[in-house]
């Protein structure tokens, strides 16, 4: 019940310059905070009593001054990661999950379209219109994806000379790491996503120097996979669908392939005990998907991704997850690395 | 950060009809679910994720089903107290948040303002023209009310045949509740509140069969408290309000009494230990207030309700917080009474 006020009250202080002048100059007391930052005393004094709680500050009963407590341990860097992600969650996850019941009654994102009057897309079209959405956005993904493609790419297997595919690979981001991390003597990378983001793709691939290696093909991966590659690259998109699309996407790739041609994905996954309270991906991405960016969707569990690339015609070679410990705690997504093999189809007459 | 998903999840879950059924028919299947209540098998199975989290209920892998864990053992009465508080989280506060740091900058109710055209009023104000915010609030105060006023009138003193003034008495339920609790020959109760809700009070009066012993008086508390009573009652009022304000009800009391009158005070109040964790009123409050229902205010320590008390002519005669053993758990504020005796003042040449 007091989790949207909790949320807010913390994020506000931080809006508000609170926590910046108590790191600043330990001590000041709720006027002399009230003054610097333009609010009542009262006012922060009310909203510093849940800092207070959490022991990120310290109060004085005496001086009246406040002090920075669990927070004084807090790196610039860290506490920005995190500010990014309350950001996120405030402008694109609090207000449309207001709506979160009708949204997953109609399988579309009622609280964009109540909010800036975008129907029938998904967050990932809004954020093209809407600058507050997009900032808040990206402001958080660019942050994810520099530190999670590095530990991505560590722990997978790309053969010298590789034909790689980028599955819904947006402006060309995932192809650059892969000439980066895994380079080679004729490696080739081709990002494939819808057609729009072309032009930005390739001037990306100029700007990084990668033009010659890296290609950018347009298309809607639900109207076939391109044939031609040897490996392809699913990264932050299976848990953007139903089980019904997460299929036909992997059944797409399959076809797509040869026999001995490779998956690897990446994606976040629930544990696989779904009552483990050092979790928190259940609590976050059912209400985010459903609510707040497709309408649709959610990760599964590591299991269910192998169940189902197996129903695919896959063959898993390869699982990893990435260890909590590893995890910065304001970090929610627990990513999964699945490797996968195309299996040789029994023939007709049941040949092997 | 997680926080405002987890809230909207479980309620949706209640507002889909997925606890109701889950209740009635225990064992039933994401996609028997899904048909019954008019949504995706998918979002049925992601949104009961957190609900399998929390044990409220269980997941069955064999069969798919899903049965009632904690949520078997919760009476249908204490759910839709819960739910009442829920509703009346995500109607007045969830969106309104959003804008809580330009809240508190301001002293207005920036979440109001830009959901319902709202401009310099309060959340009691609105509730007048906005059916939703009506009902969602209605529905929790009515509750609240009838839970806690009989503790109230358990606990304070009234002398048979007093002169009592209600302050800030709304429409009349509080007076109502005095003849009621505290029935005595010449017992005589006046409703103070601002002349708009006396054609309702006199109604609530002549239904309730006390219009003899209830009157109402027509006024505005900052503009002076009317004499001629012996005691005054201050429920549901003072944590509305900044100290400066709260401080001016108080004097303005003072003044209204003769040495020896009474005031009984029912506020919420925030532990004396600001860290204890089972205690979330401050997790609460501080945005509730400022973000969602005045711009301003909050609970305070009942030490400290006690020494302003005391700044303001009183001697407090005896304090009481309701224990939380007595409360559900779904209740948020933790009541307290506070009753004082205004003392004598030294006279002008310090005569006593």
């Amino acid at each position: 019940m007091v989790g949207p006020s909790r949320f807010m009250t913390l994020l506000s202080c931080f809006e508000l310059g609170l926590v910046d002048r108590i790191r600043e100059h330990p001590g000041l007391t709720a006027a002399e905070l009230g003054e610097a930052v333009g609010a009542t005393p009262d006012a922060v004094e009310q909203l510093l009593l849940l800092l207070v709680k959490e022991r990120f500050v310290t109060y004085d009963e005496e001086s009246g001054g406040y002090a920075p407590d669990a927070l004084a341990a807090v790196d610039e860097k860290d506490l920005k990661r995190a500010l990014a992600y309350m950001n996120m969650i405030k402008v694109v996850a609090l207000r449309q999950l207001f709506h979160l019941t009708e949204s997953a009654r109609t399988g579309t994102l009622v609280g964009l379209r109540e909010l800036y009057g975008v129907t029938g897309g998904t967050l990932y079209g809004a954020v093209a219109e809407h600058p507050d959405l997009r900032d808040a956005w990206a402001n958080l993904m660019n942050t994810v994806t520099a530190h999670i493609d590095p530990w991505f790419f560590g722990n997978v297997g790309i053969p010298a000379g590789a034909r790689v595919l980028d599955l819904a690979g947006n402006t060309g981001l995932g192809a650059i790491h892969t000439v980066t991390h895994k380079a080679s003597p004729g490696l080739r990378v081709t990002t494939f996503d819808l057609p729009e983001k072309e032009a930005e793709a390739l001037a990306n691939f100029r700007s990084h120097g990668v033009a010659e290696q890296c290609s950018f093909l347009g298309g809607d991966v639900f109207d076939g996979v391109p044939r031609g590659f040897d490996t392809v690259l699913i990264k932050h998109f299976l848990d953007m669908f139903d089980k019904g699309d997460v299929v036909r996407i992997l059944r797409g790739v399959n076809e797509a392939l040869e026999t001995g041609g490779q998956v690897h994905i990446m994606v976040p996954v629930y544990p696989e005990d779904i009552t483990d309270t050092d979790n928190y991906n259940v609590d976050f991405f059912p209400a985010f998907f459903i609510g707040c960016t497709m309408g649709q969707g959610g990760p599964q569990k590591l299991s269910v991704y192998q169940s189902w690339l197996e129903e695919c015609g896959f063959k898993v070679t390869k699982t990893l997850t990435k260890s909590a410990a590893e995890v910065p705690p304001d970090v929610i997504p627990v990513q999964a690395i699945l490797s996968a093999t195309k299996v040789a189809r029994p023939g007709p007459l049941g040949s092997h």
